[in-house]
This record gives structure tokens, C-alpha cells and sequence, in this order.
């Protein structure tokens, strides 16, 4: 972050962090998003039906103000979920008190959380801290956010893009966490929150087209442990800034914010709980679009897999049981493997080109490619996933004890 | 094994194993069950679309005899999956010399096959062990079997049942085996290979309806790591040697092969590659029975749920989540969670009456049970699953190199 220069950053918003005392660590734990003027906004949150307080607070604020936010004040530590009422009252008290320093509604306030689930949300020290949340617009306090939302990630996750309309520079900055508990369904819907900051011009309902159509290329395409969180997030917020107005169909828009989305997206696998291989899964030849998803999710799911990959174990017989049980539409004996150029399975048994010891070495790579041709259809998909180490149970086997 | 009387054997079965040079290990891995004469025979097998050689086979022949079946020939060490048209012709070629051997036609020989997936079996070493496999109808010939199916499984796994009908005994003994790649979906369809005898006289019809609703309780109803294995077979014989006709609708046959199979489920799950504990979870108040396994298999397959059994982490929120994200039906606000007697979550939040001591004191038992009940109608289900542990992950990071 010490390179990243004020040009990449958005204009119209500023932001900062401090420690209000949630994080065990003593570490940075709440963090602000402040808008100048109340921001267009797009939203999407995770498919899961136990859902955190914050969450249900944000769908009611969204639509109490027509897709306006003022701020983003969040906090990693505590989930706020499974709190029932006082979870809610909770997030409500933290939403009023920013609304009082900023002088705007709490509907105008986005409040999230992140952390561990069924604990009560402990407000009184993050409405304690508020105040001393000094913010700007610079790269240090950018990336005072990004280290704020952080848990079990070990490093913070930012991307930017920028581009040139009618002489004019549209910005995007965004920052993320999201490390384990990490299958992100969003439906125009973490323990994965997303920030995308833009100075675009653009209104809530156009914006939110943007965001489902990057959200479904990247957030919706990783998975590091098959579970989906109760917290995920993801908000895209328009200051207008720049005075370049956006409409639905700008290919240079849409461009930069996937950029920004899959630049996150790998960045979440890459810094998955334990993890030590990155695997980006190129599933072709499906009957549909969903059925190459489902093969994809199905490998990333199944803990043979992924225990092979952390061994450097070309068994791409679990492969093919993986994708045996994934209900897409199947002709076994049609199915083809590649380890990069690495011919490994053809016609749905082991490949005459197979070798065990190029195999193995492909898969020592930190990041490779799996492509499995299904030859049924033209669906395909894109998917990153992760390997399943002894590391991962280390972190999880103990995390609220 | 050792107190086992032949008092408990089924009429009309002997059996025996030998090695035939396939598990690395160089223990035995190729047995053989010989009915006396051809035995009624129901079968059911994995859902998976890749399904392993055998069990093509497997299915022809049943048709091809209305459900008869001379013998099984099942050897460990590979699975004989992902192989093509040379690993049907090895399953052939195995049956063939099987046929010969009990002078009977090669349709009534039942393949099987458990180990690695897309290696070509080696079908010489068996057609030339099986000649001297000495069968018998004794303990130590069952045990012998019971011990050459096994591969990572660490214990062998038998069970057996008996009762009366109009003063003759009719016996049920099965045996099984089946440690990873363990989540069987049976449909009237292993890693998990299962093989109970019965002297009991019953059609193949019959025989198939009450082996459905037997497995529909216990091996449909386990799960240790989610994945679904290309070769899982279910096979029931029934000889009729004991004289005894059992019509469809029989309490006592049912019952009895109800808990051959419950006994054998459990062992399987307990004998679960690296676990640690054994969890039974009671799924109640379900808006039906299949909402219910919905929400038991979306607990079964959660990483972070596994890992925190491994820690004996009464980290219940990871409960919360992997419920909302079943599919099933839910009022969130309704969820109750106990841990045997104790309550730990009410009204989908904390119990006022949650003590994390005893929480955690109780976790630490090898085998508990975990109550879930969604408040929002009648259904059901009752599974047997495991967690996860650091030993799961070195026996399956290392498994084919």
C-alpha cells in the first residue's frame, strides 16, 4: 500500500480506523466509510438464512432511503449474529451514533460486522470509539480500512482501477476481507465484506446491475470451505465526484469494476485459512452455464480433493468422483482432464500421455489450472478455489475457545 | 470375532479370503461368498454417475437373472473405477474365471471392487488367487472375509441378528467395510462395500423392499467427509436354507435387518478415517422428513462445524450457519439447540442457560448427540457423522504417491 498513490482514490469519500477493543489481538477492529454527500449505493448479501443484525438493518435503511448511503461503519470481532433482538438494537444504537456525528438519519448509515457468531454485539465500546475514528482521503487511511476489517487474514486485500471518459478519470477503489467460512452466494443478496468506492456518477438502480454482473464473475465464483457465511457482504457506493455520469451499458465501467471484483475475489482464496495451492478450475463442455457450476462446486467441496492437492497428489480418480456426484449432466466416458497442457484423463479413463511424475510436479505450483472438458454442451464456467490443509483444521479446531 | 459361534451363521453361505497381491500393504484383499445353491439377492448402489466397472457388471447380471446370485468376488486395493472398456473387461474376465471354478454361468458371479479410482485392475492376480481361497461356513472363515475388504478402515465390521418363526431360526450376518470417501447416497443403487446373508426364503422383490427401507435408515443416513464414492455397494442374499419364508411386511425380519445395518452404519462412521468423535444428530420440528436430511447433511459436510468437533469448540454459530445455509425450510428466530441435555441456543440466539464449560466438557465425550429443532413442522431424521481432524488430512494428502 505504501506505493499506492492518492490518484487511484476515488474522490468524495474519506475513510480511517481505530481500535475499539472487539479483536482479542488488541488489533484495529472498527472502521468508517464516510461519503462527502449521500452516495448512490448497490448492495448484494449472502443467500444464507440465518442472517447477522447488521444485514437485516442495511436491507431496511437501503430501502427506506432508495439506495442512499452517507457511511459504512464496521466492525470485525463480533458477527452480531444469532442475537435476536438485542443483536438488532445493538447495530441500531451503532447507526445512531454516527448519525449523530455525521449529522445525517441512521438510515443513511451502513452498518456490517465480522467476527464470531453468537455473541452479543458488545455497541457501547464501538459508539465509545466513533468519534476517534480520524478519517481522509489518502492511501494510509485507505489502507487503515482494509487492515480494520481483517480477522483470520493475514494480509489486506485492496484493488483499483481507473479509466478515461470524455477527458474526464472515473476511479474505483475497493477493499475487502474474507479468509475462511468462504463460498459466497450473493444473491442481489459474507463472512466476506467488499467496499468498492467509486466517484462515478451512476444511479442505485443502474449500479446494482454493475454489481450482479461483477459479483457473479468473482465473489460468486471462489470457494475456500464450502461454508457460506452468515455475514457476507458486498456494497458498491457512487459519490458522483467525478462528474461522469454512467449509464447501464458502459463497457469501460463494467470492465473496471470486474477487474476490481476478480482482483479481490483471488486475492480472498489466495489468503484462504491454511492454505498452501490456489486452483482455478476452467469446468467446459457443460450442457449449461449452472452445470459447469456445479461440477466446479462439487470439486471445491470435496475434502478428498482437496486433501490430494495439498499433498501434490495427482488422484484424479477423485476428480472424477467429484464431478460422478455433482448432479450436472454426465457422459462418464467422454470426460476429459488437463493439469495445464498436461493431458490427464481422456474419453473418462487415465490418459495414454499421463505421467505421474509431471503431474506431481504441476501440481507443486503455489497456483495452477484444472481444466475438466465435460463434452455434453457449450456451458463453462470460472471458478478459484483452494487446497485443505492441516493448517486449516489448526485454525478452526480452536477459534472460540 | 473370536467368541462369534457358527450357531449365529446363516445356512446356506460359506466364504473365505486369500491375497492376491493387490493392497501394498500385502495383507489379504480378494474374497469370495459362495451361496450353496443360487441365493435371492436385492442390491442396492451408489447415486454417483461415475460408477466403477463392477457395478455395471453387477447390474446386468441381476437382470439378466431376475435377482440370483451364485457368488461375490471382492477384492480391495482398486476399485476398479474411471477405467473404460479394459476395466469392464477385467470385471468380466474376473467372473468368467469365478464361473468356471463353482461350475456355474459367469452372470451369476457379483463383482466388487474397493480401492484406488483409474488404475487398470489387475484382473490376472485374481483369477489366479481365486483358486485357493478355502471357503467354509465358520467364524474365522467370516472374519476373514470381514478383514480382506478393508483398505483404510482400521477395525473390521460385523454384525449380526437372529429370531424365530414358527420354531425355526432364521440368521442374518453381514459384513462391511468403509472409512473415507463416506457419504453413501443408495438409491435402488461404496467406498462402502456391504454384504449381509440371510437364510431366510424370500423373492429378490421382496428381499429388495425390505433392504431399501433397512438402508434408508442407517447407511443412507452417515457421512464422513461428504464425498460420494464411485463403487458403493449394498448387497443382501437370501439362501433360504433356514426353511423359513418371509413375506413382504414381516416386523421381525425387518427389525432384525434394521439393526444389522444401524450396527454396521455406526462402525463405519466410527471407524471414519482420522476422527475423532462420532456425532448423532436429531434433526426434529423439520417441515418434512427430507428437509430435516437436509439440514443434518448441510451440518455433516460444514468444515468449520467438523473442525470445531475436532476441538471440542462449543462454537454453536458455526451450527447456526451451516443450518441457514440447508436449503430447508426455517424461521431463524425459532432454532433451539441442545447438546445431549443441554440447551445452547434458544429462540435462534444463546440460551440464557449456556454454560461453556459444560458445553465443552461434554464435547469431549467420544460420542454424543446434537439436537436440532427448526420449530416449524413435524419432520425428521436421525444421522451419524464425524469431525475433522489433522490424521484425516495426512491420510488423504498422501494416499496414491
Amino acid at each position: 500500500m505504501t506505493e499506492l498513490s492518492t490518484q487511484l482514490l476515488p474522490l468524495g469519500f474519506r475513510y480511517g480506523a481505530t481500535t475499539a477493543g472487539l479483536k482479542a489481538s488488541g488489533r484495529p477492529d472498527l472502521a468508517m466509510i464516510v461519503a462527502d454527500a449521500s452516495a448512490s449505493a448497490a448492495a448484494m448479501f449472502t443467500a444464507n438464512q440465518v442472517v447477522a443484525a447488521p444485514l437485516v438493518i442495511d436491507k431496511q435503511h437501503l430501502t427506506a432511503t432508495g439506495g442512499k448511503v452517507r457511511a459504512v461503519v464496521v466492525n470485525a470481532g463480533n458477527a452480531n449474529c444469532a442475537n435476536g433482538e438485542p443483536g438488532l438494537e445493538a447495530a441500531r444504537s451503532v447507526c445512531e451514533a454516527a448519525a449523530k456525528l455525521l449529522n445525517c438519519s441512521a438510515e443513511e448509515i451502513f452498518p456490517a460486522s465480522t467476527g464470531i457468531i453468537g455473541v452479543l454485539l458488545p455497541a457501547e465500546k464501538i459508539v465509545a470509539a466513533l468519534p476517534t475514528i480520524k478519517i481522509g482521503r489518502h492511501p494510509d487511511y485507505f489502507s487503515a480500512l482494509a487492515q480494520a476489517i481483517l480477522t483470520t487474514d493475514t494480509i489486506e486485500k485492496t484493488a483499483f482501477a481507473r479509466f478515461e471518459q470524455n477527458g474526464k478519470m472515473v476511479h474505483i477503489a475497493a477493499a475487502c476481507k474474507g479468509s475462511g467460512m468462504i463460498h459466497p452466494r450473493l444473491v442481489p443478496h459474507a463472512t466476506m465484506l467488499v467496499y468498492i468506492l467509486t466517484d462515478a456518477d451512476i444511479t442505485p438502480r443502474v449500479l446494482n446491475g454493475y454489481l450482479q454482473g461483477a459479483v457473479n464473475k468473482s465473489f460468486n465464483r471462489i470457494s475456500v470451505d464450502g461454508d457460506t457465511s452468515t455475514n457476507d457482504t458486498v456494497l458498491l457506493l457512487a459519490s458522483g465526484a467525478s462528474g461522469v455520469t454512467i449509464d447501464a451499458g458502459n463497457a469501460d465501467f463494467a470492465q473496471a469494476l470486474e477487474q476490481v471484483t476478480i482482483s479481490l475475489a483471488r486475492q480472498i482464496v489466495g489468503d484462504g485459512e491454511g492454505i498452501s495451492h490456489v486452483i482455478e478450475l476452467l469446468i467446459e463442455g457443460a450442457a449449461s452455464d449452472e452445470d459447469a457450476l456445479l461440477v466446479a462446486k462439487s470439486i471445491a467441496h470435496s475434502p478428498l480433493v482437496k486433501t490430494a492437492w495439498a499433498g501434490c497428489d495427482p488422484n484424479w480418480g477423485r476428480l472424477m468422483a467429484a464431478v460422478g456426484y455433482s448432479n450436472a449432466k454426465l457422459r462418464p466416458e467422454a470426460i476429459a482432464i488437463y493439469f495445464g497442457e498436461l493431458e490427464i484423463c481422456r474419453d473418462g479413463g487415465r490418459s495414454p500421455l499421463f505421467d505421474m511424475e509431471k503431474a506431481h510436479e504441476y501440481l507443486q505450483q503455489d497456483e495452477y489450472s484444472i481444466r475438466i472438458d465435460l463434452k455434453v454442451g457449450t456451458g463453462s464456467c470460472r471458478f478459484w478455489t483452494t487446497d485443505l490443509t492441516v493448517e486449516y483444521i489448526h485454525i478452526n479446531a480452536d477459534y472460540s475457545t
